[in-house]
Parts: C-alpha cells; structure tokens; sequence
C-alpha cells in the first residue's frame, strides 16, 4: 500500500527538480509524470489541479526551508554566554540556511523565486506568496530583538534593521540564483557576515 | 515615413507593459501586435523572431535605467562641497533610481526581474542577465570608492561592501515587486538611507 503523503511528497520534489532546472514553465502533468516515475493518471489521482500541484510544490519549499531552521535553532543552542564574534558567527551559519549555498538549498531558493514571481499573475497563490516574503523580515526582526535584549546587538533603528537585513538576504539569494558566477557562496557567506558585525556593539561601549 | 528606431521602441514599450502586467508568458507576438496597435505582420517586420523582440525588449530595459542614471548623476554635480548628512540623501536619491518607487520604475524593475529570471534557462539571453547583475555591483564599487577618496566614507572592507550594497538594492526591488503592500517604496528609501549612512566616517575621527 502506498502513503498518500509520501507519495504526493514525491510528486512534489518532481515538480521542484524540474523548476529549478527550466522555470514553472518546464511543470507540465506529463513532465512531472515523466520525472516521478509514474503515468499522468497517477498525478492526477492526487492532485485535482495544475494548480493545486503548484500550491501543494510551493507549501512544500516553504515548510521544508522552516523546517530547516527550526532544526539548526535546535542544534545551535543557547547563544547568551557566547563572546560577539562567535555570536555573528552562529547567526550567519543560521541565515545561510536561506541562501543557495549547496545543491539542495539552490533548488529550493531557485523555485521560491519562480514560484513568487509566478504569483504576481495567479491570485491564487498569493498567500503563499506573502507568506514567504514576510517570513523572512518577522524572522531578522526575531533575531535581531533577540540579541538587542541581550544587550550584545545594538541595532540603531530596529523598524528599519529587520527590513533592511530581510532585502540583504533575499538580494543575495536572488542574484546567487540568477548568476552563481557573479555572486558565489563564499562572496554570499562574507557579506552576510559583515552585515551582522556591523550590528555588535562596540567592544568599549558600557551596557545598560 | 516611419522612423524604424521609433516604431521599434513603439513595439518593446508594447512588450515591457504586457511583462510588467501579466509576466513574459502574456508576450506572444499576437498580443504584442494587440498592445502596440499593429498588425503581427509589422511587428515581424522589425523583428524577426520572438527571440529578437526579447532581446530588444530587455536590451531597452537596461538602457534606460542607466539612461535615468546618468541624467540624475548630471543635474547632481559634484558632492565634494557638501557635508556627509547631505551626500547620503544625495546617493540614497541616486540610487532610488534602481528601486520600484514610481510607475515608470516600477514596470522598468518588474520587467527586469522577468527577463532576468527567463535568462537561466535561455543562453540567449544570458550576457544581457550577466551585464544587467553586474551592473549594480560597479556602479555600487564606483560610488563607495569615490566616497572613500574623497575621505567622506569609510566602508570597512570594500572588497564585501561593493557586492553588500548591490545585494540590499536588488533584495529592496525584489520584494517591492513581489509584495508592494509588504515594501513601501517609504520603506525601501528608509532602508537605503540607513545603509549608506553607516558608511559615513565618524564625526570626531581625524581624516588621513
């Protein structure tokens, strides 16, 4: 007997290989068919749609990058007794998880960004869509509140710091995917880290 | 008589507002021919193929942002007499001219996402991707080293900031343009300010 969500989670990573490689355009129910294995009858039985394959493609990029970063949180601990620099150290590690770094993360950044775009012209996925984007400004606003309270971050004006540390993020990201020669991962590691030193107050500085 | 140049910038103005509207899948020549008010025989008579007006369409993109670029950076004049508070506003100005902030931007920024996205998976298009990426990191390179010489800023690292600033100003379009009501164009220029000036040498520091 075969699970029903396995299975449409097989589905789904069909319809991810194929967009990362050529773009939704490359999603077709025979091309997914063709690149999961199985006949387009199958597809069909578990999803109703084009559509609901692209909303159930796109739920799925989103949940799986959450999921990685609820994990490295885990992982990584406490950081209150860490001196600054590993503190700027750890919070890179931990936002590099939303930068095509590696094979797995640049499929699923590369699709997000199809997938966003693709939202402009198809309301129904625009809350998806909204989802993702403001994910990523209420995830630097958690983080930087976090170590501001700590007293180890001084951002000058946090209503401005989360959403300029989201647009870094994403700014690298896009062009990471659009052109990984212009923008490599060590280039994509080395702004992303000066950009959270900069946040470090002054060694000199007396807390409050 | 028709002037060709004229009635091919009639037909890419045709083609980016069918882009900026509906993606670069609403361009096909029939609905092109449709937007400019000409019948498809005159639009393949300037342009041979779909390819061709692609390449026009994006090749005008690009051109009159930096068009837009230069003028501003004309009726700006030199910055040297003026004190840093008044250059960042200059240079955030300046550089607003990459962001989604008006009409005209915005469909020029949205169209740009568009063709830049198509490009990974058409060779085609791909110098014009790689100039339009690249672009945003010399122009950032030349601003933060001119600023530098003149002793007025002092990025840390120039080699990080040059690709940092082109990474949080197409991170600022991208969002704008996916999700308007997420990124106000307020905001985007907050953002901006706030970035350049933390370039800005500290006022009590004694220059070289």
């Amino acid at each position: 007997m075969v699970d029903g969500e396995e299975r449409r989670a097989h589905i789904a990573d069909a319809v991810l290989r194929l967009a990362a490689k050529g773009g939704l355009h490359a999603v077709s129910l025979r091309a997914v068919a063709a690149e999961s294995g199985l006949n387009i009858g199958s597809v069909r039985h578990y999803f109703d749609s084009q559509h609901e394959l692209m909303r159930f493609a796109m739920r799925t990029t989103i949940d799986r990058t959450t999921a990685r970063l609820v994990e490295r949180r885990e992982q990584t601990g406490s950081l209150s007794e860490l001196p600054p620099g590993e503190v700027v150290g750890q919070l890179t590690d931990f936002l590099s998880e939303l930068l095509p770094l590696d094979e797995r993360r640049r499929t699923e950044v590369t699709v997000l960004v199809e997938f966003l775009l693709a939202a402009r012209a198809d309301p129904g996925l625009d809350d998806l869509a909204r989802e993702a984007v403001q994910g990523t400004v209420t995830l630097a606003r958690r983080i930087l509140d976090a170590q501001a309270r700590s007293g180890r971050f001084e951002p000058k004006d946090p209503e401005v710091e989360a959403p300029r540390l989201a647009a870094l993020l994403d700014g690298l990201a896009f062009r990471a995917v659009l052109q990984p020669e212009l923008t490599s991962p060590e280039e994509c590691v080395a702004v992303l880290r000066a950009h959270l030193a900069e946040f470090v107050r002054p060694a000199g500085d007396t807390q409050v």
